[in-house]
């Protein structure tokens, strides 16, 4: 029997799922294959007990449908920093990828698919090096990877951003407001900019576009003559003004918590108060809400088409390669070529010129 | 041409505009009734132009499936209290309802309907008072008012703050987190109990049933004892320990913004940590998403008949009355024996116990 | 260790598994009691073999955001009314019933839930009759059961056919087109009641209310006549004209497939061609969509209600009733004086005043 | 003062109302710009009075959440084929091209916009070669135009397409039954495809591939055998069998409406009963709900970028061209060469081998 292991690390994502339920689908229909899955990336691995289970069909009938990830996910360590609490409670880090590999050998596994962002594919990278039958999906929420042109999850988290700035519509109009929305996105603002032209926002503040926030208010200030009186911002976390540091914003007097608390969208809205600008304004973070719920049909056929993709390339042996979406096809890439890219919003591609022609602002 | 004129007052509810449309719709069922709307409350009859718009079927086609109201609400002053600047920046307080009386009569309206919650009611009552024909319409996104069972925008609320639960829980199973989602209910747990009743959370905090963070931990133990590595506590924005004066932890520090945000879901993410509980642990705040987008089926139905006998009111002259919804009849009560009367959580309702049944913990 | 076993009949509604879960949730609470499930209603106790499985805290985790039942359902049979194949092919019904409580003796059940409409509950009533510990909860999709005020499923089914009338609306309003969508309903018309007054139909056609075609194009005409070159009529499944036969439509060359599909809102359609009506008319049958999907939160809440409470009447043993919600509360009443009522809709209760308040014609 | 005129033709589709939308805010941009707006395509134009009206930014607001179109469409005739009622009933079509181009020289109109499928850019490139300044832009929910990769409309049709199928999963798993989905398509069967692949059917019936009703059976047999009673079948319009002229089953006694009625799902129903395969089998027919509803983020960023890019485009006088979208970017390609290019799903394409790796047969 041959047997491929299936792990997901990062941030959970809409599609997980239908990535995980297509590989062992596509893997039922190989004689001798079975398909195993690691508990919490490669934790489940590296845990004593072991932590890997047997993925059949019954245990992925009917998951695609569902967010996150049946296997666990984490953000922490890997096999090449694997933490270690010291005496002292502080953390040193282990690199534990030669016990994993002869691991995973003891447990006859011919093949790993690692799922997950640039993070993980670094670390796929790396253990292909070492020697290591391994195979890269993609998943990035933020649409922040070069290699692919989408990765499953993305349009989800888009389309709860646009409900949301459909729900803020209706109250900023009722009391004149100014609401502003903070989306994920600390390097790109890929969800940001497609919420803000799918519902219609005035303003938009995207880390690859630094504003200047008297732009901003100017933008309002042209709305609110022109009788209308309500507005919606909609900002990446990482946005940022122009030459900015926006650090000594975030004073040392407020614990973590607050740090965390007082982002983008409250930043900002500080910002406007302090240029005189008179309005009624509002903050909603987003948050945890993007990553959650039920994947919409792209999501879902897009990750498919990744889990089918994967586990075909298992069979042709195609390791040291990550899936990728290169419309209208999906292919295989060499991981060593891809990792490390960020693909950040281009200001003179058509979406921001669409965004322009329908009076978008972005603070420049 | 007899007028009616119709003002909506208080925070946006989903469902407002359906009452306005059922107003508009049953009025044009007789002969020489039109309907006024005033912008911004009462305001819109205040201003300088007046602000008062007629509101005809054209205007009205289509608004019961948009959230807020086309006719603008505010949560400031009203006619009894109407803030005037003075010259050193602070506010004072007129009293303008003989004024607005007046107006109306110049303007031909025989009757006013006063859409809003208890503070829109209580101007209700005092206008009625000073001989004003004028009939209420209780709104209540918190569902407090004692003299309905239920008021429109409750349910849209309860689904838009359930769908957030599901979107929660997958997260938080991937992550083995802690979500702490904070909904609205300062006084009121009414949509906290429903969501984490119809979401399925582990721990409702509510301001009827003050918390120990004792209880809500060994809660929390139990559930991570059992093997299961996450949880979702649902927490309404007013919920407070027991005995508990929550206003020290609002340290005088951090400025006015932060304070709203540091709000319930943080505070007891804070004071989990504090017993020593470790796990991974992530709060969200709702806020505005609540009261927007498209009202659901029950609210746009129970907006609708509340609008039909509000103008149907209006031709039996039952002025002085509010209309409300006692199960199965929408029935006319005087508004004097209902203002004021809250409608808090009952510990020992049926509700409650089916919580508790289902092993939700209110930290008592 | 006592064992309280759960069955599913007839059709299936949003909620079931929300009441399930709430049935195991409960009994986890005692010491010393199990539920059992008993597959596709009680055929899962009679099949060889036997088809009944423990329902522990694992099975039920998660399910009340499904829809249908864990256990499955059918509409067939029943224990009483067993069908058996003869040699022709035809069937003969046995008697089953004493088998099956002999059988439910051998597993050692002291209990019997059996959540099912009103066919469902006569069963439950013979059963009790001849010394079975049996409780009823009541299912009903189309709010027909006098007993109670609400059952789960109805308000998620009016969500669904409320949504459907709303993208009914758009296309409708582009082609200037009457728009016919046949919702469930064939003695009770509360859906196409609900859906209608909802999403803001001119024309509603229910049971309880036989319509006359030449009404239904007087309001059509009046709508056409005012400039609006659109209009949406609902019609319940078992509408009927004025003295109306309309078997005879169902013309016999036709097959059974057929039958079915000329169903109410095809036949309407043609009644109104018939008249000389010119309009470009389409008509579309929501069918299964009705019954499938996500349950809304006031259904999980409900059915949370009634599964805690069905499951602290077995602890009380108040066998031979069936729970029920009289607003506010959530009671029991004896099955024998419930079964075999019908609740319809009275042509003059406040929601067809509201319904005909914002201008629906019920083709009367 | 320069005027666009805009119409948009064909099937109402979601996302029209944003490109409309889009339109109207670039050009706002452009001093001595304005458009017009034919209603019901060029009926507008042609009729008496002329039904043209103004579009301004008030008239826009907020249409990019709505579906349809709020300048009507009309399927039939055209200039070229206007059609005009003889005595005895029957129609004959008038060329009245040349009398649209001189009415919209007397509106003083420099350049058209039509928003249409095939049909209507066949209509836009015979205009342009009258001499008129016409732009095209593409529409078709069914996703069948060659020249560009996608259009606004189709990823809101899959959506909904996939959300029925999720419903019918509940229903179906609970009863054991065999649900069959028809969903648009006549010739191509993109919505069938991505909805099965989305939902997770057992069987996917298109145009492209004719099927074999034995190896349909075949699949569902293997799918009951494996002890799994239930299995959804996603059917296109259109889907035939192989050698298949399926006109023969629409029986000549059936009248028109039962001639639609009788359609793909239900055929496939009885062709299913025929070989002898014994299951509940129900069908249900999606109809005009695939075209209603609010368009999902994706399509109304496409449709956004199709308006600016439109518009844009007439600044440049690029007439006779159709915008497209080449992912990724946004371009002009000239109407006569993409006319009549239908785009069908590739038999070979990796969405097709994607579905048939997770099991989906094609009963081919």
């Amino acid at each position: 029997m041959n047997r491929v292991l299936v792990a997901t690390g990062g941030g959970d994502c809409p599609g997980l799922n239908a990535v995980i339920r297509a590989i062992v689908k596509r893997a039922g229909q190989e004689k001798n294959w079975e398909v195993l899955g690691s508990i919490q990336a490669f934790d489940g691995i590296l845990s004593e007990p072991t932590e890997v289970i047997l993925l059949d069909e019954k245990k992925v009938s009917g998951i695609h449908v569902r967010g996150g990830t049946i296997i666990g996910t984490t953000n922490k360590g890997g096999p090449f920093a694997w933490p270690v609490k010291r005496a002292d409670g502080t953390y040193e880090y282990a690199d534990r990828s030669d016990e994993m590999i002869r691991k995973l050998g003891f447990m006859g596994v011919d093949a790993v698919i690692n799922i997950g962002g640039d993070g993980s594919q670094k670390i796929s990278q790396a253990l292909y090096e070492k020697g290591l039958n391994i195979i890269g999906v993609p998943k990035t929420i933020d649409n922040d990877l070069q290699a692919t042109d989408f990765t499953f999850g993305f349009q989800t988290a888009v389309q709860i951003a646009t409900e949301a700035v459909d729900k803020l519509v209706t109250t900023a109009q009722s009391h004149n407001r100014v609401l502003i929305l903070e989306v994920m996105g600390r390097e790109a603002g890929w969800i940001a900019l497609h919420a803000a032209v799918a519902g219609g926002a005035e303003v938009c503040l995207i880390p690859e576009i630094p504003y200047d926030i008297n732009k901003v208010v100017e933008r309002l200030e042209q709305r609110f003559n022109r009788g209308k009186g309500f507005a919606i911002i909609v900002i990446a976390e990482g946005a940022k003004p122009v030459g900015g540091d926006v650090s000594g914003q975030k004073s040392s007097e407020v614990g973590y918590e607050n740090l965390r608390l007082i982002g983008a969208a409250a930043r900002v809205m500080n910002e406007i108060k302090q240029t005189g600008f008179e309005a009624d304004m509002r903050e909603t973070v987003l948050g945890h809400l993007q990553r959650g719920g039920i994947p919409n049909a792209y999501d879902r056929i897009l990750a498919t088409e990744f889990g089918v993709k994967a586990f075909e390339m298992v069979l042709k042996k195609q390791y040291g390669y990550m899936v990728a979406y290169r419309h209208p096809d999906i292919v295989a890439v060499p991981l060593k070529e891809v990792i490390g890219i960020e693909k950040l919003v281009n200001p003179d591609s058509s979406l921001i010129k669409a965004a322009r022609g329908i009076g978008i602002s972005f603070g420049d």
